[in-house]
């Protein structure tokens, strides 16, 4: 399974947990199944294995935390996500940073036990950076605009270039994605994919949203 | 449901996770029915839902967040844990402390979903501190003793008596708890309960040691 | 020497560091003496020798690590702050919150090396609970009333009833204080003294600042 | 003044604080100025200026927290380093470890005032990754063999080999180091310098260790 064009972080959004978190999947399968737009999902610790189970499209982890299996109260290991059906995971997401020591051990655990791991980043040098420990995929994600609604493909498309531009490999760029028109520039500035969330995952109709979104990768493809 | 006299904490052990998590489950409940002694289970996040899915019994969180529902990503809020199914959590476990206004905002917000509180402190003095905030149970450990097979029952009786002595409410006691000697000296040192791991977690029969912890209790009353 | 009636923070602003240190510093000693009201003053780690040394008030370091002496680079240890010439010590301020374990220790190693603590709580409930730990002083600062120069004392006077209800012994109140008039206030509540930062550290005449809550001390008196 | 062939790091050492920092301060300004060999100097935060006015070698921070001045109680900011008179700062210890993106932060603050820069990294991939931020010099030191007397250089020097091939610019080794022939090997590996801690800072001799080592960075040139 290749590594999809658009991440709906669910975060812990109320409109996204539980029953609605597999309503929200299921969605981004119909969508899948009915353009061809790979779309994969990052539902919440406890959604995990449900959401994993519902679907077929590609379920991250928002966060394993660098551990082996042991002594780990509180944990999500790499090896419990892998066990509860993930296929990846975020890391380092701005609400949810690691120390870089960590983000490497986190990477080396999850790949492991077969995760793809796609890591976070504030900016295009820290994007770099974090590049150089081989994650599958980097985001690129500005914290000022992360929930604002204004797209950084928008509002900063010097950042997406510049990531595109540093980082060897795949680069989803992220914050304020909201519109089909906002995926389409962030894939005309060299953008691989997007990672959004509170667009889809707090929409009352998670499926046309999601729909618009899938229709703009088609477009620029 | 009144909280139970034996917790049982998953840790992140390989011997606990997934499918071993409901088999550990559903051996804590054959021997709750078996002998009326409750018995409560904390699984990993991963595997909450799953596991307060397939038992009666108590189910806890190992943690849960200081967070409302909202942009937390990788957090696990109490509203998720209560969605998943959990009756209460645990907070402040020695392998996952918390800063201490970041406790009294995860026990009001658990409490507001309607978990019960069982929080962690390392000796009597923290017990007695934390025991201010509410919560509807302390649990004391030194942390020396975690994972060590020597119980705090034998090496330390003066930490239980101390606890139950200084915390106003429920007591339990743990750190290297692991036979029914260990829970019958804990219980006539005072202590309401026990919290334990490896013993049961990482046994290769759950239900037998399950069941000889139980009748510890039993015999007690 | 007394816990001092006012503490001045000098928090990292620039226009508290170095030279500037000092001269608050002097300032405070200069009102103690004209007044007979004890000034304690808080300068960052870098300034905590010169502070000490300059002045014969009560030099506070700003946060202890919880750590002895060692490999732990980075640190403020209690044994440095003292080595330094430091009085005593804040903890767990708003701006610097601890796990409830490591103000303990920090607590407990600051008093071997012969520092006064004044741990930081808040709100109540938090003030009551880190009192149990045996602090020289509790000091309650709702944390939304920080530097905006609106009282606590004026805006929450609940909050200083009722911390100085439920905490044992010397209870500070600080958030927003900045006139002679909020410090009568606190006073007349209850409260032992204040905990305040801005108003002081970053005037342009700290002297006639201090004078102004000095002399609200003494007509409270 | 270039970047010191040799940085000993005084961590919170009870032997390195106080009247004992500007010992060995004095120690390391004697042997540079008998030997030509420059050697840095990286005392706690409470010592920082008084060294820093005591000798005219290189003062380091052992760490610098990621803010600008403001209300940060309890921090150690650049600007604050600076006006204690640092020329630079440690950043990302193994006993300090920092976020990646609070590693880029506050070596943007540490730059805009002036201070050089070394970013301590576990392994040779985290030091080229921190290297893509653009500090002055990345320093790589396996967390295991710190504090052991066992050198880098001798125990893993794939690792001093592998840091030089990746890091582009200036890389120190350190972990172990303790003798003049650490210091060669590390040279000889390709090393810019070294870093240091115990076997200077806990000398009852600090002036001959730093002969011993400054004459075998002689011997290499």
């Amino acid at each position: 399974m290749e590594l999809p064009r658009i991440i709906v972080n669910f975060k812990a959004y109320r409109e996204a947990t539980g029953e609605r978190a597999i309503e929200i999947a299921k969605a981004a399968e119909d969508v899948w199944k009915e353009t061809g737009v790979s779309i994969g999902v990052a539902p919440q610790a406890v959604d995990l294995r449900r959401v994993a189970e519902a679907v077929e499209i590609p379920v991250f982890a928002q966060h394993v935390d660098p551990y082996e299996p042991g002594a780990r109260t509180g944990s999500v290991t790499p090896y419990a996500a892998r066990d509860a059906g993930a296929y990846g995971t975020l890391l380092n997401h701005s609400e949810r940073r690691l120390r870089i020591d960590q983000i490497e051990m986190a990477l080396s655990l999850a790949r492991r036990y077969g995760l793809k791991v796609v890591v976070c980043a504030n900016d295009p040098i820290v994007g770099r950076a974090v590049s150089e420990l081989g994650p599958d995929a980097v985001a690129v994600e500005p914290p000022e605009l992360i929930g604002t609604g204004i797209s950084v493909s928008k509002a900063k498309p010097e950042v997406v270039l510049r990531s595109v531009e540093v980082i060897e490999g795949i680069v989803y760029v992220g914050a304020g994605v909201s519109t089909g028109e906002d995926v389409r520039r962030s894939l005309e500035l060299g953008a691989y994919g997007v990672l959004l969330a509170s667009a889809v995952a707090k929409s009352e109709d998670p499926k046309s949203k999601l729909l618009e979104l899938a229709e703009a990768v088609l477009t620029f493809e």
